[in-house]
């Protein structure tokens, strides 16, 4: 039977991407979603096997309300992957530069293009609900005047051709997924762990804390502080660090997690995505 | 001579919001920008004697774009105030509900309102460039089939009325706005830090760092790890704490933060918001 795999949005999105990416090789069936929630809830009544969720952008930081969602749910991560975020101005086979009057897409999309529409003065940006859309709407207009921004595999979805491939200002942008499931699982070769904790906010409540990792020589990865709705004087953390949950010291390090934090989650142990390791070859 | 005030975005957006409640009953001049850049530009060079910057929003997280590029500049917070994001729906005089077929606004004021569009399927909602856009274009068209969602300010800078106030799914939503200057400045109740620090990443790193913090009794109010384009074994973090940078104890802790760290960047010190002392009477 075919791997069930969720993720928002519609084909075309940098979530589908991430899922054929990560389960590349395997027999599965990417489905899209409207919202997280309803993705986390067919995750979690298992009418989905995984889910592929956006936790972290590096031009838009964290996508806490992803992250914040996540917790709330009897899910956890088994495994993570960055994907380049490139748009690329995509048109219908055969159009020219010189016949372009309108680009759609989504706002952040076009405003992450500014370079380009400086330099292309004579053409509108018009924004548009998502990327994905934007491109299946250019090729149901049939208009060689519009064009989108999306990514290649919008592009390849939608048969259409991609004129000019990363129109974006900056290079560097890149969005990292967890790949979450209510399974039973552990990857042998995880080496990250990531949890949620709460403290009293009080002077050295989070020195405290790391101090026990410290002791046992754990790299930390990410730390995100988030107010905690309703209950001002508490924080919560977001944290990476580095180890297996199966391993005898970080077993200690959990225990003492919880009797010092006025509460933890564990958001999941995975194997950590290795930024060199991937491939360009495909975007 | 009047205080000159930058803000991203057109009339009506929070961000307008915000100079006005920070720099209410100064003699001041608010300005729209087309982005951070220029605005953060025309501060560093005295075109501007103030910028109002969205930093943190308590839904979708850190608006990391905005910080990032904060600290490249030659400026400092001195203020900081938060403002809640309450989008109304907006229709031209006397219209009613009835005559409303589609909905325009930013798509992510769109996300927030889920419930609205669920409840009145004959409604239709269209994702425009940005919300004060939106109220603008209702006006435009003097149609009253057509409502935008929109701020309070919006509404009244337009002068259109609001049919139902606070459409968005959840009341908690709430933007974090700095108060950045280049001038030589420091408002004696100042009793917040932020700092921008880079660390060597390797375990206990960032515990040592706290520890700095910990020994004086000093509280964290936020802590947020940022990677480093191209420098993937050092970490930043942008950290908020209490003090005030002409005390003592905090001029010892600044020396030994820069000491202990590869990077250091004082970002401003400035009288922490009092998210009580908050009014509500205005939106």
């Amino acid at each position: 039977m075919k791997i069930k795999v969720g993720y928002q949005g519609n084909h075309g999105t940098f979530s589908e991407i991430a899922a054929m990416r990560f389960f590349a090789g395997k027999d599965y069936e990417a489905c899209g979603y409207p919202n997280f929630k309803v993705i986390l809830t067919d995750v979690e009544n298992g009418v989905l096997d995984y889910a592929v969720l956006p936790v972290e952008n590096t031009t838009t930081g964290v996508i806490a309300r992803c992250y914040d969602l996540f917790r709330h749910y009897d899910v956890h991560a088994v495994g993570e992957i960055d994907i380049p975020i490139h748009e690329d101005l995509i048109v219908l086979p055969g159009t020219k530069l010189e016949e372009i009057q309108e680009v759609y897409s989504h706002p952040e999309a076009l405003s992450q293009c500014t370079e380009f529409f400086a330099a292309h003065p004579g053409i509108k940006s018009v924004p548009f609900q998502d990327t994905a859309r934007s491109v299946e709407y250019v090729r149901e207009c049939g208009d060689r005047t519009k064009a989108a921004l999306g990514s290649w595999r919008a592009r390849e979805y939608y048969g259409l051709e991609s004129l000019i491939s990363k129109v974006q200002d900056s290079d560097l942008n890149m969005t990292r997924f967890l790949i979450v499931t209510a399974k039973e699982e552990l990857d042998p070769k995880a080496d990250k762990i990531s949890m949620m904790l709460v403290l009293k906010h009080r002077p050295g409540a989070l020195y405290n804390i790391l101090g026990i990792l410290a002791k046992k020589g754990i790299n930390i990865m990410k730390l995100e502080s988030r107010p905690i709705p309703g209950r001002i004087f508490e924080y919560m953390f977001y944290i990476d660090f580095s180890g297996n949950i199966r391993n005898r010291e970080i077993k200690e390090v959990l225990k003492e997690l919880e009797l010092r934090c006025e509460e933890t989650k564990l958001l999941g142990c995975y194997p950590a995505a290795d930024p060199e390791k991937f491939s360009e070859n495909q975007s």
